[in-house]
């Protein structure tokens, strides 16, 4: 009874997953009712821990989504898809990549009584989405928003102007409380919240014409791995696994 | 009103916080209205992290607490004693750690209307407590239950019986639904429930015999850090800092 708010059935299972390779995190979202699931950004190396989960926790996955085609590590939604049966993978339309669903503006992904609602947040990537639990207590950013941080500006049609307008159009609109779950992080940081992204954030604070020079100036490496992970993504990691 | 449930100052802030070279996982807890909080095994190497994020978040650190004499990593409770006025160290008594509070069974540690209850969990070391929030709804485990595993019994006054006893004892008797928070993981997982744990931690379901012999069959490494970290954390980290 003391751990009521936790089983009943009314808030969605959550389970934040860490890749350490890429520093990327994936979102396992259920129904604790139904056991339908939903898979935020999964990871190909961390396939079968992702796996042996969801079968521990008798969930029914029905769709695994991207935030945006990423440049750092392959997908895993393409060979989970040939693991689970009936398994849906999704994309923003455009992402440029092919996906059983493309998302747009105001789509909802559902699982059980829940769903992500889809805000298109484009700047890092043309097909970035932010993806936004119904009662608006938490949003996944991709990497559009990241804790104190954002998504670098300079690939894959990076534009510093529509990423700014893409956070403070669509994320900082939520209300303060919203939790703030990023498709990365690089110290440690597991959450925060859209008020505290509003305050704090170094470079979200800035006005638009400052931001803009910070993210052209940040001369930073090209990823490691982009020349394979972009193509592999496009068509959701199914290039020749 | 939509994120009520996050924001109605019943439940505690909770932040989960890693240190990816020792994978430990540092906890934050905080009562949103009088701003009082604990901290719960914080690293040295992410002292400045953790201090930016209490300014932030407008805390006032009470208590930093370790769930035990870590051997993999130094203890920031010492230096971070020096630069916050007021800050209580706490340890179990059986640690054989000096500390300005050592913890008993049944101690609490009150943050504004919370607290944590302490739970004497040896079997890793002889020091080892497992915290229980209040109302049962999340346990931070240390090195005593791990996700899917356990710490090691091998050094440190490590005792394999011990540890199983403390585990079905002190842990596996808390509510299914209580959520389990450990000191480290190093696969990626975040959080557990003890009902999870019970079903398919693959040690702690064998039977205490099974359990001894795969405990003291493990042969691991040494840590690398021991002979530096557990003579630091014998005094809160502060041994030349
Ligand atoms: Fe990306
Ligand atoms: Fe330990």
């Amino acid at each position: 009874a003391s751990s009521r708010r936790y089983s009943s059935g009314t808030a969605p299972l959550i389970r934040q997953l860490f890749e350490s390779e890429s520093c990327t995190y994936t979102y396992l979202l259920a129904d604790t009712e139904t056991r339908e699931a939903v898979l935020v950004d999964p990871v190909l190396e961390t396939i079968d821990r992702d796996l042996k989960l969801l079968q521990e926790l008798e969930l029914n996955l029905k769709v695994a989504v991207n935030t945006h085609c990423h440049a750092d590590h392959i997908t895993s939604t393409g060979l989970m898809k040939r693991r689970l049966f009936g398994l849906k993978s999704a994309i923003s339309k455009f992402s440029g990549a092919s996906a059983d669903i493309l998302l747009s503006e105001g789509d909802k992904i559902a699982f059980g009584k829940h769903y992500l609602s889809v805000r298109e947040t484009p700047g890092h990537t043309d097909g970035c989405v932010t993806l936004v639990l119904g009662d608006e207590s938490m949003a996944f950013t991709g990497d559009c928003l990241l804790i104190r941080g954002c998504g670098r500006t300079d690939f894959q049609q990076g534009c510093a102007k529509r990423l700014f307008n893409s956070v403070h159009q669509k994320i900082f609109t939520l209300p303060e409380h919203c939790l703030v779950y990023p498709a990365h992080d690089y110290k440690g940081q597991t959450v925060s919240t859209v008020g505290e992204e509003r305050k704090f954030n170094p470079r979200l604070t800035k006005s638009l014409e400052e931001f803009v020079n910070i993210m052209n100036n940040l001369n930073l490496a090209k990823p490691a791995k982009i020349d394979i992970a972009v193509p592999a993504n496009l068509v959701c990691g199914l290039h020749e696994v």
